[in-house]
């Protein structure tokens, strides 16, 4: 007989004690296995839908209360910190930085007022605030700004949107950009919302809802990421202009097909094409689209909260979290690969600047449209000098060489007319000198907006509320 | 007792068989042992001088019988196959290829003959062949072409030899580049054995006996793919002009602070700066040497013969050996890296070919210097549209600025003298016209050099032969 056994036979309540412990730690591990099992069950569970969204809820708040996570992360977009040397930590004037700017969109909006954007939380307040615009502001400026253009467009169709005026819609656009504009309010999965993505795909002959998941999570941003224009002087139909393709030239030659100008130079009578932001574009151009990257893999990388996977909804510079985007795939260190960004940025910044001076010069008529393109092309992108620095520094160098051009034949032309060359240039090293020298009015400019701002605006916003707050009834 | 027991005390030869049986196995793994310890003591070996070699041996047949390996990947340079869809096949005559740089270079050696470079094993055999050379040749020109310079500089001092001619030294330099340029003969370790790379460094302020092992990988190719000039008239001292750093500006401005001069153009008078291969400090501003990789890493990568690793000394372009050089790090297939060598190389000569257009429009005389020697600094660099693309783009964007320029003066002053423009342009549309259009006496060179290497080049190996001989006694 074992010791063991000698002692139950002696104190047989010994054996009932090891059959009692024997119970509890079973049922204790039994407890904890069942929570654990629970959390991953929780954990795999995509979403669970506490409060009903409706299809066209343009309110980011109702889709928040679902998904708390996603949403306190997009309201981040507030806290607008520019990682790049080249933007700071606040919003830039850039007509300020650099009053060449003023010359050259001199006869176009972007003259009279121009900062660097801020994030998606700001769209509302912003496109509102800028001198660019004012009551007579064709709608089509909003889509891209704000919620409530899915719900128009579903309601009045998007030919229909586009033909109205701020002053017609002011209290129905009031949302900023939000979940309502890449999600589905059931499935949660990333949907199309603007028809003019989807309109362009059709235009290249492919359509759009073959779309896989990874190729969704970039083409969501090129809803608005991308290069456009309002077609037709009533209709004011966003289109993109990608018919034969995404360079550069394949836009231009769209552009010159439907003689397409976005504004008459003011000093040099040329007809302008004016780059909007062809970042989706650029980006396409570059290695780590052709790397199958998308566009939320660095700009809203997955991150964990207790046990919760997610994407973070802070759309921002993956130089603001680098550990969380870039070193996903980079093993370098964070100076590192900020370096080699900046590297890529500090290229192509100075044959922007260079192409830019080059321009400036030859404001005054000359062929001067296809070098301003491509120059635009560039300057107007957000990413390029990141995205595609190869296809940045090419487009670039193009822009020079066509400037070049333009200034040869006005020299000849001076040179006959007997103008004293170098042409004696007007002081524009301000944005105020500029401004005065390409006669842009900025006091009633300025006047006109306040009024705007100070009346308008709030029997907008108080008609806005009146009428949502039907909609929580 | 067990059933073995049983089975032995029955039939005792059993136990003596097992017995057996198990010392000869025993006896046959530690064969096996021995054998995988031998082989292994082999493959960790460095390697074993079976023939001694000389300090200056500049003989690759002698080396390569201590290292056959390395030797015959060597000598397989000879089959030049350029893999780039910029090289084709063969070599291309690059004149006749675009007649366009006959005009550039007019006044300078190279517009009478130019030919794309072949593998090292042609080193000497190319170089007699140019119609660029001839007997009163600089012995200079020789410093990167043959394993016999080390030996004649060791006997008669770098600034010494650099002063002779190609008449004094012919039957001296006859062995191509090889062994002897990188490898110290006893420790087979790699050296710098051209005095031009030491100096430089130390102009740099810099000590390039500090260099690592990977360093030292990229180096030794240093020796020679690299920018550089002869200063001094009789002098010829081999000299990189790296003085303020590696970028093109900083050897223009050395070159400017020198007063150096390669030709002065023969249509525009214009004294120019010709670029020879920067082809390292083009590399230097890429990602690739960013990330510590080494000129040997991609073109001489590891290989396996019989369980030896070595270095595949078969330098040529990593296209040839994606497997071997990319995809040691890329995981991406040959077809996609492929097509990223040739989107980069694409953008980069589209570019290249706007500069040279825009060049020869100007090349009547105006302020052409800087902005050809930009173009000339990425035409002669041999890798550089890959190693460092936002590089030579935003260099090439320079010079089409600067062609600009000079063209504009230059349109300027034709108007004012009433020359009626665009100027009748020259027909330069083949190799030959342009030669003629810049009054090169093509057949009186060719024949020049026929008699060169019918009557002098034989009298020069014949001599070397003969001392060779002795050598082997």
């Amino acid at each position: 007989m074992t010791k063991l056994q000698t002692l139950i036979s002696e104190k047989p309540w010994v054996a009932w004690a090891v059959f009692g412990a024997t119970v509890v730690i079973v049922f204790l591990a039994g407890l904890f296995g069942a929570s654990v099992v629970e959390r991953r069950s929780e954990a795999q569970q995509r979403f669970q839908i506490v409060k009903p969204i409706g299809e066209w809820e343009p309110r980011n708040e109702i889709w928040g209360e679902n998904f708390p996570r996603e949403f306190e992360s997009y309201y981040k977009t507030s806290d607008t910190n520019f990682a790049s040397k080249y933007g700071g930590s606040k919003t830039v004037d850039m007509l300020a930085r650099d009053p060449n700017l003023v010359v050259l969109w001199a006869g176009y909006a972007f003259a009279k007022d121009y900062n660097q954007g801020r994030g998606h939380f700001y769209a509302i307040k912003d496109i509102r605030n800028t001198l660019r615009t004012n009551q007579p502001q064709p709608a089509t400026c909003w889509t891209c700004k704000s919620t409530d253009v899915p719900r128009l467009m579903s309601k009045m169709g998007a030919s229909d949107f586009y033909k109205k005026t701020w002053n017609e819609l002011g209290s129905e656009v009031v949302n900023m950009i939000g979940c309502q504009d890449c999600h589905d309010p059931k499935s949660m999965n990333l949907r199309i919302t603007r028809p003019a993505l989807a309109e362009a795909f059709q235009a290249m002959g492919k359509d759009i809802k073959t779309a896989t998941h990874q190729e969704m999570r970039s083409l969501v941003c090129a809803q608005c990421h991308v290069e456009y224009y309002f077609k037709g002087k009533t209709e004011k139909y966003l289109t993109f202009p990608w018919k034969y393709g995404f360079t550069v030239e394949d836009m231009e030659k769209y552009y010159d097909e439907v003689e397409h100008v976005d504004y008459v130079h003011a000093l040099s009578r040329t007809p302008i094409l004016k780059a909007q932001h062809p970042d989706f574009e650029l980006f396409k151009m570059g290695i780590h689209a052709e790397r199958g990257v998308a566009c939320a893999d660095c700009h809203m990388p997955y991150k964990s909260e207790g046990g919760v996977k997610f994407s973070d909804h802070h759309m921002q510079s993956p130089l603001n979290n680098i550990s969380g985007s870039c070193q996903v795939c980079h093993r370098e260190s964070e100076a590192t690969l900020t370096k080699n960004v900046n590297d890529r940025q500090d290229k192509i910044i100075e044959l922007l600047h260079t192409a830019e001076t080059s321009m400036v010069k030859a404001h005054i008529e000359a062929k001067i449209r296809q070098a301003q393109w491509r120059w635009d092309y560039i300057a107007a992108s957000h990413g390029g000098s990141f995205h595609a620095p190869v296809e940045a520094g090419r487009i670039l160098g193009a822009s020079i060489q066509k400037a070049g051009e333009a200034r040869i034949e006005l020299a000849k032309i001076l040179a006959v007319l007997n103008v004293k060359t170098p042409i004696a240039f007007p002081d524009i090293s301000t944005k105020e000198k500029a401004q005065k020298f390409i006669n842009l009015d900025m006091q009633k400019l300025k006047l006109d907006k306040a009024e705007f701002l100070n009346k308008v605006i709030p029997e907008w916003d108080k008609k806005a509320a009146e009428r949502q707050s039907k909609m929580n009834q």
